[in-house]
């Protein structure tokens, strides 16, 4: 397997301003052409710090060097200038990509920045790579048997660039991972069901990833076996907790929700209220989600759920907003208003104020109804509003999920 | 200045299955005590490569060092175990805290695990800290003038046993970052009103970090200068830009809003088709925003919109869903659900599937109604949905901010 290391630059990252989605990216990327990932270095926009650590990194054994940052139009964009300063080269300007630059800049009629030129310079050592997405120029530098990718921070010209000018067919694809995704279950419990046949097959590596969505499980080789071997040992633990698991591959568990859907031709509608339209966004960040996805209503007053999702008003006055019964009847609301087969609702207590001893921050309701079904559960989540609010929604498509599969 | 290192430990970190946002979020908490993170550093769960790390980072010239992960309860948790063998330790189990976690589990009613004394288990040259969240103890070693804090790699754990843990009265709490958010102006247009005053003024840095809200502009000292001269720049740059700024500290563009919703006692409505609950979501991420938002309607269908929003179905067939005039009446619809005093509306075609010549991915409508005033804009955005969708909630934000204060 290949080795990489991971550079990023940029004082934003260090200072806690910009969280690095960058690096994972990479990582997810290169592990697909085979290409570990042994070490992820961040600094800051420092002439004197970039220079030693690529001086120690440039001697470092590995095949693929990535560096993204600092090579903005600004001031303190300085990488570029730091690495024709240690191979001692030239500066090189791409003239026809400086000219489609320009277009792009008439073509919305910005005015021409006075500092182009730099957005199309690259270093005579080395090969530019074309961004389609922004302004700055990136290149690839093949140097003591490494190839340095030297590329922009922004993550959707950093993408298309590393797609675009890593050589795929130099990297075999394989793939020795494999993970089982979960949802319902608590970490302890999975490990207590597979702990027996864990530690019977060593040669197979088990990391558990709990997220909020639910635990990840992810099988890896520590040897070498063969495949026959590692796709029994998969069957084996897949078969132990079968009802748990949602996805054997990258998808989230709104996309499983969603293709199941759109392949069984239901539609679904969704009334919220403590999860505020977080389920609405999550369903409509996926492309292609109007073939299945009616709308839905964030009732975050009584009287949205009293006049828009005909909930009684003597239902909130007897057991409150945050109730089975209100859950149930906000349900029932949004089905009937878009006819839709499949209707969930959420209320509850987010956090961190609003909770009573009665009704504690963290207590929330789900409800679903479909086809002959009226469900309705009840949970105790934590104070943590954010956790709560993204565990709220994690339930709501598992019970999705449970209901189309007839298991709940 | 005092000087901090961060160290991540974890395999799904290097593998891009996990974005690392614990790293970003300590650089923030320790630039407020004046605490500068000069790199970080990402590994494997893998004893060897963690081994050379830290022989290689104990021997630095730093005041902090804060290691995260690889503290759980699974056998890939290794990092306690590496620093036991570094130092040459032995380990402690701290019975009182192992008490409280059996405790917790008995009252989740889930049966305790096997290995739990390795969650309350910690090094014999350190300090424990108490995790509140979850299992894993962390502690603390004053090692050779530096304090190592190691600590587990859940952000919500990880971040309250450093608050709890770092002394605050040893760190001097001194601002020496400013930041300006701006809102509706693009980074070059922003450099090319500053870059005059900017080449001037060399005594101080300034950085364009451009997001999908806007471009914040940060200030920081490049030499000392007294604080009267850095106040004064400040005033100068804000001055210049004054229209565009939202925020001068760390709030984000709907945090402002909420804020100035709250102190103006306004109630805000939104009717939402292609954000599909985005902004609905980021208004209720805040906690409180019950103060001030009376709800939502995801209009992805057309039935919603004229069947609950009110739209007229002529206006839908004549100019089409994606229009000046169905942005308009969406406003118009739920502004009189809840009698609300704003009401926002947003309709677009977010991509990447859906456009035509026409109507093309990026066109969308934002329309808002405040008093007597019904403002309707139109955009041209990229093509890729994520960012349309997060550039137009950012868009709705500040149109709402701009009404507020009548500059609009």
């Amino acid at each position: 397997m290949k080795k990489a290391i991971v550079v990023t630059i940029g004082d934003e990252l260090l200072q806690g301003f910009t969280v690095d989605s960058n690096s994972s990216w990479i990582s997810s990327y290169l592990r697909k052409l085979n290409i570990n990932v042994e070490k992820k270095i961040t600094v800051g926009d420092n002439a004197k710090q970039i220079t030693s650590l690529i001086s120690e990194i440039f001697e470092e054994k590995i095949d693929i060097l990535i560096m993204t940052g600092g090579l903005g139009p600004t001031h303190d964009d300085i990488t570029k200038n730091v690495l024709k300063n240690y191979f001692n080269c030239d500066y090189l300007i791409d003239n026809e990509y400086l000219e489609n630059l320009k277009k792009k800049y008439l073509k919305h009629n910005v005015s021409i920045p006075d500092n182009l030129e730099s957005q199309a310079t690259y270093l005579s050592n080395s090969s530019p790579i074309e961004n389609l997405h922004g302004t700055a120029i990136g290149f690839k530098i093949n140097f003591n048997n490494k190839l340095i990718f030297v590329l922009p921070g922004v993550p959707i010209e950093m993408k298309q660039m590393l797609k675009d000018s890593i050589n795929l067919e130099d990297y075999k694809k394989e793939n020795i991972f494999y993970t089982l995704k979960t949802s319902g279950i608590y970490e302890s419990s999975l490990y207590n069901i597979l702990k027996k046949t864990i530690k019977e097959n060593n040669a197979f590596k088990i990391a558990f990833l709990p997220k909020y969505s639910g635990v990840d499980i992810r099988i890896s080789m520590k040897e070498n076996v063969s495949n026959q071997k590692f796709n029994k040992f998969k069957s084996q633990i897949s078969n132990m907790i079968k009802k748990y698991i949602y996805s054997d591959s990258d998808e989230k568990l709104e996309e499983v929700v969603a293709k199941k859907l759109i392949k069984k031709n239901l539609s679904l509608s969704v009334a919220e209220s403590c999860t505020g339209g977080l389920i609405s966004k999550k369903i409509t960040d996926l492309a292609g989600s109007s073939n299945f996805f009616l709308g839905g209503i964030v009732a975050y007053s009584n009287n949205m759920k009293i006049n828009i999702l005909n909930v009684n008003e003597e239902t909130i006055n007897k057991y409150g907003a945050v109730s089975e019964e209100t859950a149930i009847e906000m349900a029932e609301g949004i089905m009937h208003i878009n006819n839709s087969d499949i209707a969930i609702a959420t209320t509850g207590i987010s956090g961190p104020g609003g909770g009573s001893k009665e009704k504690p921050v963290g207590l929330v309701y789900v409800s679903a109804i479909y086809q002959n079904k009226k469900i309705v559960k009840k949970y105790k989540l934590g104070s943590n509003r954010d956790i709560n609010r993204e565990i709220t929604s994690s339930i709501a498509f598992n019970i999705i999920r449970l209901l189309l599969k007839n298991k709940i």
